[in-house]
């Protein structure tokens, strides 16, 4: 169907999308893709299912069939159910598509890439984290705008191929996000600090804060409401989140743990927070100009696997990808050196 | 002048406004309360004098010059001068009004409270701490709408007289505040959970998420975002602000780390984070919840200053005051019972 799928402009696109899983992020992702290429979807529930094909997309009735499919078009299988339903989905990709084109969403990649190495070794699999959500899930709650403006990870590891990181990044790409790759140990470590962390924190300032009784909460103003928005969110997304990631959380958790340790004795003996305050600022500050002074930087050669994870692991991201007379090329945004 | 400074129904005000220290909060205030009542105010700096000078309030050039109009009018003294300047600016209230209507606007309300014991031990002193604020600071930043909608804690002890809560009560009410009346102590320990606290964590969430490199600061978002918000404020207020109500701060860290130690050792021994997220999840919808089922109360007799430290303590505001036939009658709303 090229006339009704053009190309984006910004990179290759897998042939077709089978999304497995079509809540929030799966159901968000086969509105984005709908209007760049074929998309088909399956979910466990059948009132999803329903939902979905009310809404006029392809919605095989099984697993199988939609894997069947999959392989026959060459589509690429989008893991997009709940981290604890992979493995018995990785069971039948593995019988009735062991050499599929395979991308997941979980917010933790490292377990993930275990899991499919484990029992999909044959898989062309690169792992994704669209950085991406609202506070709704389910699919009425998606929408084709999800993506847009947002972080993408695609992870990459020693013997990933760039040719299955192509169509994945492209469809990160098309669906309007900045594509960071990241070794999965990379992403799930930065996940701990800047997602995960930031939710314990918030749970557990509001409880300190509610031990204050009822005047406490009623001279509660801004910064106590900024910095436990997130403890709002549902307490089982939490828990998943974090709790898959728990092996790094526990010592991002340590180092936070030894930080406010010191402020503390500082405090107690000394009666300054000067360290901390000096060192916190500005590292918010860092936070602020990460996207100031970027330029273009653009990628070629052998070594495409290499220089994409330095751009990442320095800050940039991927902006393009085209098809050369030499091999791919890919285009970046890069921090300027000073 | 009555025709100038009609009375705004909410209270009684003071005769007139002694802005001592005109930054921010000082200078705000003389805005929001010119309308109701005759104001004048000084600075150290006479920069600061002509600004406030040339928006055509009235400045008397020395802090001794002010103090005795104060006293030739009966005025409120406000001590909106950095907690560092309020024992040189009470020695001079000891020497040229020790019986002045005084109150002060400080983030710390107990030491300040015995700072004014022991200065000026007949000073008719009401502590008041307008919880609001912005990122800039001095005159130039003052508005007039600053407190609109904010808590206005007004400081009570078992020695306070109603006669001497009355305006400044008023005065809040007068600027578009809600006051919550609280025991020095007990706002401390307040504003050390829902504001010192919150400070400290975004601080070392912060530093954690820089930790992780570039990577990390390229994947943040929302939480991240929300949860170091704070950490942007300029150090050397941060610092101000947690030092100078230091005792409270440590003791409400150590809550903060023991909840933290928890939750840590269950993740990392059981991988489980049931207790932290249902306790933090309960405790921020209390939070969003506070202002809801509130139902007015109206207050009289004898206690009206232990009534009023109740309803503070309870989660309630004043909304008003009237000289009844029989003394202050004090509206107020109250959390609803079950």
């Amino acid at each position: 169907m090229p006339a009704e799928h053009p190309p984006t402009g910004n990179g290759p696109l897998p042939a077709a999308l089978c999304v497995l899983g079509m809540g929030l992020i799966g159901g968000s992702l086969m509105r984005a893709a709908a209007p760049h290429l074929p998309v088909f979807g399956w979910s466990r529930g059948e009132d999803t299912r329903q939902a979905a094909a009310d809404d006029g997309f392809e919605v095989p009735d099984t697993v199988e069939h939609a894997l069947r499919r999959a392989v026959a078009v060459d589509a690429l299988v989008v893991l997009a159910a709940p981290v604890t339903a992979f493995r018995p989905l990785l069971r039948s990709i593995g019988e009735l598509a062991p050499m599929v084109r395979l991308t997941d969403v979980a917010g933790v990649k490292a377990p993930v890439a275990e899991l499919v190495a484990e029992l999909v070794p044959r898989a062309r699999y690169i792992g994704s984290h669209p950085m991406t959500g609202t506070e709704h899930s389910g699919w009425s709650a998606g929408s084709a705008e999800l993506f847009d403006d947002r972080v993408w990870v695609t992870t990459l590891q020693d013997d990933s191929r760039i040719e299955d990181w192509a169509p994945v990044a492209g469809l990160a790409l098309a669906v309007g996000s900045r594509v960071v790759p990241a070794e999965p140990e990379a992403h799930d470590d930065a996940a701990a600090r800047v997602s995960h962390l930031p939710h314990l924190l918030a749970l557990a300032l509001a409880q300190v804060g509610q031990a204050g009784g009822a005047l406490a909460l009623s001279l509660a103003a801004g910064s106590f409401a900024d910095g436990t928005r997130v403890a709002g969110t549902r307490p089982e997304l939490i828990r998943a989140m974090c709790e898959s990631n728990a092996d790094r959380l526990v010592q991002v958790l340590d180092e936070t743990l030894a930080q406010l340790g010191v402020a503390r004795a500082s405090l107690a003996s000394s009666g300054s927070l000067a360290k901390i305050t000096a060192g916190g600022h500005q590292a918010r500050l860092a936070l602020d100009g990460r996207l100031e002074g970027l330029e273009p930087v653009r990628l070629a050669g052998d070594d495409l696997v290499e220089q994409l994870l330095a751009v990442g692991a320095g800050g940039g991201h991927v902006t393009g990808i085209e098809q050369g007379p030499d091999g791919l090329a890919v285009h970046t945004l890069y921090p300027a050196g000073d």
